[in-house]
């Protein structure tokens, strides 16, 4: 099968914001099938947060994308041609080579065979995928909330965010949620049954808005985008409260301020722990049994933001950090 | 017995460094002694940084001292009166009543027997005191060293830095201290082993010196100034190192500024811990069990720095801020 793929490549290193210039279109044909491989049609692709880091020259927990290179991202799609046993036709798998329509890969390289015969097969990359799993291992494994404890989380409304509420509210806790609009706000409070949703973008002041909403304080924050969010949890914090780091989206456009209360995190006896989901994929059959579990008994419910088209993808990484999105970002790629 | 207590008063709380005239001497006649009470003779007042920050009106982990009382702080004595069966005229004891040459204490108020047969009657302020149980406590039930780890550890000719950088060197980790004088410096290299002591005085860019002295990164950070030191330690961090965070000298003058590298704390999956000693009092016999035996075995050496008579204090204190101390900063009242 010959075929020619539309791929989104990086063309130039962000300084700040993103900008649709970084990014280029480009068609490419892909080379034959070679023994032990499989090509994707890729049916959806994720857009997340921790891109933008990739998008940088500097070293973090995952390399940076190359300029000239295809990007880099989850997705979910069809196999159409197989010269690895485990796959046949049909499959739906998961991997890492989102950011283009078709994909041709090694069957050892990460190509995960997904049951999408229950779920959606973008649940994969949503509630049953690394969003899932990072809400999961923060909030069950680093936290580990206790019923009646009040837990702060921000960007409340994203993929990570609206499980972290939602598994809380199953575990008994009393959750508030930071989001950016109203829209968001009321789907928190009238779908999720989250307790108390600050619309951030409507406050002078999160930390005064937090201590109203928590007038004895909070037990625990998970943190997605740090900055003031961070600072204002340190100072409404009760002693011995955990923190998982999961995320600082104020942080990932190159803006820099570390929380100026940090001596609190002493006074109060604090615990900050960041964490990076795939390095806890040990977890992940106990998580996706949870989650499953949840997800069929209608006690989590997922979201999703779906652009399409691959040329948009640009668009949606951009909408993210604009907070585009209200539950999981995706990219139509069918 | 009728006693005039000399005690140090707050006269007025500082704004930004101490100064001497936020304290004042006061001499006031003991009334006699009620029944359950102990008359005390102090012999040696401690002075810690914490104390700054009990200074401040704003609420802390511990209550701030009160304009026009007397200051508290550790301290040890000999009763010389007693109406409580448990203490005879003659006992070595430990409480919280110091800044004051004469204490009249209850007997259930936190006054500790000392067994001081073996050790200089101090050694309960330093080592065998709180200092050495947070020194304990934080490196070894928060870091938990790895024989062949290396661990930063900052204000390393402290109290409690000195205790954990020999803590340390005993678990088998290779130490780094940082210091603020080469007279230091030359104490943590030439009798406690430790294997790199920084001058951060004498190094313009701490981060690098931090870098050359541990190139392959640090497993450990045990803090107790905050400010550029915790920065550094950010930067030059392995992933999933564990920092214990102690104390942040930077902070207590009412400097602020976060680590603006935070976002590494995710990127790295570093653990910060905040703590305070008092709350982790359930370990003492474990500390005390292997502290004393560290010392009987030679294998932890110990050093004050002693500032003679009450009405000196205040000056220990500021002291203290400005580094004046290797090792255990001490005020003898006897």
């Amino acid at each position: 099968m010959s075929v020619i793929a539309r791929e989104i490549h990086l063309n130039s290193r962000p300084t700040g914001k993103i900008e649709p210039q970084n990014f280029v279109l480009v068609e490419r044909p892909l080379p034959a099938i070679a023994p032990g491989q499989v090509l994707v049609r890729n049916l959806f692709m994720s857009v997340d947060p921790y891109m933008r880091g990739r998008m940088n020259e500097a070293e973090s927990y995952i390399e940076p994308f190359q300029i000239g290179a295809v990007l880099e991202g989850t997705a979910v799609g069809e196999v159409i041609e197989s010269t690895d046993s485990r796959f046949s036709v049909g499959d739906a798998v998961a991997h890492f080579a989102g950011w283009r329509d078709h994909a041709l890969l090694d069957g050892d390289d990460h190509v995960t065979p997904l049951d999408a015969t229950h779920v959606p097969i973008q649940a994969f990359l949503g509630a049953l995928g690394l969003p899932g799993h990072a809400a999961y291992y923060g909030l069950v494994h680093i936290a580990k909330p206790q019923a009646g404890e009040t837990i702060f989380v921000s960007s409340a409304a994203g993929a990570v965010g609206s499980l972290v509420a939602q598994i809380a509210k199953l575990k008994g806790c009393r959750v508030i949620g930071s989001v950016g609009s109203e829209a968001k706000a009321e789907w928190l409070r009238d779908e999720l049954g989250v307790d108390v949703a600050i619309n951030y973008n409507a406050e002078p002041d999160l930390e005064a808005a937090l201590r109203r909403a928590a007038p004895e304080g909070i037990d625990i924050y998970f943190d997605n985008v740090g900055g003031s969010h961070l600072k204002a949890a340190i100072a409404v914090a009760k002693d011995f409260a955990r923190f998982p780091l999961c995320g600082m989206v104020t942080q990932y456009n190159g803006e820099s301020e570390g929380p100026s209360n940090i001596y609190a995190v002493i006074q109060k006896s604090l615990l900050l722990q960041g964490f990076v989901g795939i390095n806890h994929l040990d977890i992940w059959e106990e998580f996706t049994h949870e989650m499953i579990k949840w997800i069929a008994e209608g006690q989590i419910k997922t979201r999703e933001t779906i652009v399409n088209g691959l040329e948009n993808a640009p668009d949606a990484l951009i909408g993210l950090f604009a907070g585009d999105n209200i539950g999981k970002m995706l990219v139509r790629l069918g």
